[in-house]
């Protein structure tokens, strides 16, 4: 097995979530970083580039000319996909750039700035033929793949409520102000878009809420809040959601939930039983049943079913991690791009969050801001 | 010291609600159970009175002739107080009568069935000069006075996010179709209320929130549903609550939980730090910190505060439970008492719910109801 | 139903277990304090049943006063059992003269100071004819209960393993050289016996293990430890223990254990499936199982037995606590005294700890400290 | 940064400790495998050569033809370091012949099959220069980074107690006359050594408690247990341990705790504090103080020390599990290298597990066996 070339746009050495991006890539073999437009100065290009083993004639000071000089080395050197790790008004032209260029993408949530944008990338996704991944992580937990499972089974029975929760309290300070980077751009409307806390972390709640349950939201009603001095995006967000089938439910999100760290957690409830899901342990699925006692599964464990287990790479007990969530989006991209390489025709419903997924974050951010605005208006989704 | 004697109004054998305020009452040995009109018939009311140990002469038929038979026995023989611990419909009846004659009264939550009983209530407590306590009891917990103690001192700094849950699953099902009596009468708007478990379990979650918090709700925007078949009454409820202060949170209770036993929890957002707790593991109080590692604060533990550590009964390390917290409510009470026939003033801020938190409740559950009505508008409290 | 009538043998106000007793004597009803000797000066005696509302006439100063006296009582006046509070070696001579004089006892544990004198009191209850219970209360949990129930029914097979701790932490620092009260009789030979951590809570370690196995150990090879400075007695130990059955385990004990409150945990395997029980979060019994998920068992959940749920004071998820385990101990003793004043003769598994559980107890201190002393030698038990 | 070239022996595909070996080499991008005597035979090594994308001429079919034909290799094109992830009575053959011809050694534990071998390899080692690291992998998470540094600061005062647990099922039934490899070999005396789950297990136990505690266990006194049928070596075991310091405690583990799946855990008590880990829980550590609330330690979160989280991949919060903890032995392991490659010293004290801990860990099994042979007597280690 030769490993698929990854090129990378943005993710210079000292960038969270590029590391994050190359260490999820490598968990599993099937990868190998080649190239790189991994900062905004060709200097610091290359600067990330050696530390990161990268020759000098692969790093590369724009994503542009990294994607043109790419597409012009022989199919054996060149890389085979472009991962966007930028902020989020970045995301779209590498994006597109890269497709329409004959590479697959991998790429960061939100999928865009704007919803113009990210339906303009969902055509071009689609007329390109290529493959387009989107890293909604949370969604690689085996236990996130079981409570999927045990929903699509009718395990649990007809859904009537969904409670999701997303705490971080990293800006319950004005850190933005103290030059910390990752807070910078996320509290600036043109690097980060219409939302905040809402694109940052409520996209990942909603598109949990409805990878698990396997239902769309309806409508929603958002009260979106900026504590923070000064700020303008929000940094909080309560939101009333309806689902297609009757269900109800509440997305809450904030990053001034002082003292939390990365608290996302889920609880489905339906006719017959009930899962909760927590991703600061995510080793557990706790589920409580209407006649029976309460069960926790655990990836790998007594009882989990084969659309889990097939995600566990060390025997129950093993705790996996983030890393672990995140590398199993990497590798279900990689195994579509290896199947098609093959000559096998893209999966109809793929293993991994698609444009679709993204352009679905967009609408809930466009929906939630205006519903907010309207204070606290039924806006559809 | 002499034992207040309780009267008690509803809570025959076999009731759940009327043996926990007899066990609760009993708890601290200030209290004895002297009469009751335990049941609508004369007859069960005798039977319940037998095996409570209450002679016959003190088993009453109705509440009527118990307050006007008791009012009549000296002062070292009739009771002291009326314990109300019927359905909601019959709140409102006995407890104004008792204070009429001159009696104390301790009543079960929600106050009344509407809010004009509770404005009545209101003044006729003000009125007879009368103690009157409202049994919400999960304030009673020491981890909750601690919560509460340590808000006051503005540890945990400015609120600004309050998100309490109440989750219940015992009516996922039908049972108010199957003779059981606790759903029957809840699910009944005749004997329960505008509210189903908007007022049985979301008025404590609407309670324990501001008791916790020190700020009151301004205003709600609340999305009530009736998921079991041919209900009437909600059994489940998202709200979005904002407070007086520029918080902003969310009420989410539900009785169609599946799964949930008595899942009441809360959560509350300083600039400095918070706190989080929960009644199925009530023993706990968790506390994250802005800059310091979490802790975790227990009854009689390190650290706690004389507000909360002055309400555990055994040394640290010995769980409290429901009925100790219940108990709690009842002790305060029977202190004020004890105090004003000591020959004190009523405290200003008496350490138990009052009626005027039972007006709020009622508010409470008009206010949702109303706001539910209209598509979840924002409704002032 | 009349209650049982109390006299009570140390407890005196401000007594941490007399208080316990007392308060698990009244929850479910069915028993009343009506006299005392609680202090061993008679002005201490009245000074506490003033407070507790007893009547100085039935304050005594001496327990051999109290039962002289209250024997001469005609019947319904005069107490039904003696409950004995006192520090360890006052624990036989009440408890052997108030059987002599036809009262049942309920006493703390351990049974006495040396195991002579607790053969002796096994001889006299027995040539009594009365009740005699000892109070350790931890079999009195719902889930102890569940837990001893699967494991009689076989639902984890055959057992193999049993590891317990009891970890506390009061007795870290030389807290007996500050005037603590509860410290300063238990580092106290004289007043404790042969062991100290090891009596105190060693024992309950032993007796909950044997309860809820239904197997006895058959032999142990103990290292005790005096860590603090000047103590004779031991105030940690660790236990090598074989079981009748050829089970293997291990109990470990400590009064030193830093920053532990009352930290009682034990873990069961079997051939099928294990349990896992700790007293600080009581209200849980997790289920490991060979071949299915791990299950949460709670009082009156979902799959609880019978033999468990029967101990259930309040509906699932409200949490039972320390006073209410207490509390069942004190409602069996009741139940069986009344059955005996109704004529039945006394059951042959009483639903309580036994005269026999203490001489049980007593053997486990005996045989630590001598296997202890050789250097952790296998003592038969 | 060029890679690290990594040959395996062993852990061929389907083998779960080599695929552990082999994510946990690459997470952190500074070493690649490169060639492999993968199995016991040619053809089978081809084939998991081929799978894992090495080339066939770099897939040996013993460890001496690859060490031997590696050492031939030009210095940039040949391995720079061998990982031995073999059954037991394979690592000391292959170790000593890397070491030998000059390559560094990563190997599993525990180090050897007889503690002749393991002192033999210790001066194999010494005299070879070369690095080689034991992946004793519990040792690289953050949280037990941060406990060491917690004792070593003297945070929880002078250690009296040390209990540990490594509790598994996976041998509770005769798993391995299924065809299991995995338990095959690891109750089979000739390949596994002495010790069953000792050696498995018990030596992670013995392991971690000196590795966090910093101080030496003197002496035990172990009773070792064959449960499974048929089995010669222990699958059970309890141990009573007494430290260099006079600090007393138990070492419990099993490899027929059913239901149980990797409940390694482990509690220190000091004079000030105490410390408690689990392995399955891993991002959390658990301090309880003499006189402050209980605290939760995270990994990146508030209040660790620099010793913790520069072990730490991800923001606080981002779970890390078992392969990121073993990644940061081989990630230690490869700094050491490159640091010796730039002409530095070897360390003092390495940031890896050792020879010295390898050499250490056999004489725990000997010790354990030796006493439980002689029912438990105290044997020095």
């Amino acid at each position: 097995m030769t490993r698929l070339k990854m090129g990378m746009v943005g993710g210079g050495i000292g960038s969270f979530i590029g590391d994050v991006h190359r260490k999820a890539a490598s968990i599993d073999g099937m990868i190998e970083l080649v190239c790189g437009s991994f900062s905004s100065s060709k200097e610091k290009s290359l600067q990330s580039a050696a530390a990161l083993g990268i020759s000098d004639d692969r790093a590369y000071g724009t994503f542009e000319e990294m994607i043109e000089k790419e597409a012009r080395l022989p199919e054996d050197k060149r890389m085979d996909f472009v991962a966007v790790v930028t902020p989020n008004h970045m995301h779209f032209p590498p994006a597109k750039m890269a497709l329409e260029y004959g590479f697959h993408v991998i790429c960061d949530k939100p999928l865009s700035l704007h919803i113009d944008e990210a339906l303009e990338l969902e055509k071009v996704v689609h007329s390109s033929g290529k493959i387009f991944a989107l890293t909604h992580n949370y969604t690689g937990y085996p236990m996130v793949k079981q409570a999927k499972a045990m929903v699509a089974k009718g395990d649990i029975g007809e859904i009537r409520k969904i409670n999701v929760h997303y705490l971080q309290g990293w800006l319950s300070t004005s850190v933005e102000k103290t030059g910390q980077k990752q807070a910078a751009w996320r509290v600036d409307p043109k690097r980060s878009g219409m939302g905040g806390a809402l694109g940052d972390i409520g996209t990942h709640a909603e598109n949990l809420a409805e990878y698990i349950a396997g239902i769309k939201i309806n409508e929603l009603a958002a009260d979106l809040t900026a504590f923070g001095e000064g700020r303008i995006l929000d940094d909080d967000g309560n939101i009333l959601i309806r689902l297609e089938n009757g269900a109800k439910g509440i997305i809450t999100f904030s990053q001034i939930a002082t003292g939390e760290e990365n608290n996302l957690g889920i609880k489905i409830y339906g006719t017959k039983g009930s899962l909760e899901w927590h991703q600061e342990n995510p080793n557990e699925l706790i589920v409580k049943w209407l006649d029976q006692p309460k069960q926790i599964f655990t990836p790998g464990g007594n009882g989990g079913y084969p659309e889990s287990s097939e995600y566990v790479r060390v025997p129950a007990g093993h705790p996996e991690g983030y890393l672990e969530g995140f590398a199993t989006i990497y590798r279900s991209f990689a195994k579509e791009i290896f199947s098609i390489k093959d000559g096998k025709n893209p999966s109809s419903i793929p293993d991994f969050p698609t444009v679709a997924d993204g352009v679905r974050g967009m609408k809930f951010i466009h929906a939630a801001v205006e519903s907010s605005q309207q204070n606290a208006k039924w806006v559809p989704l």
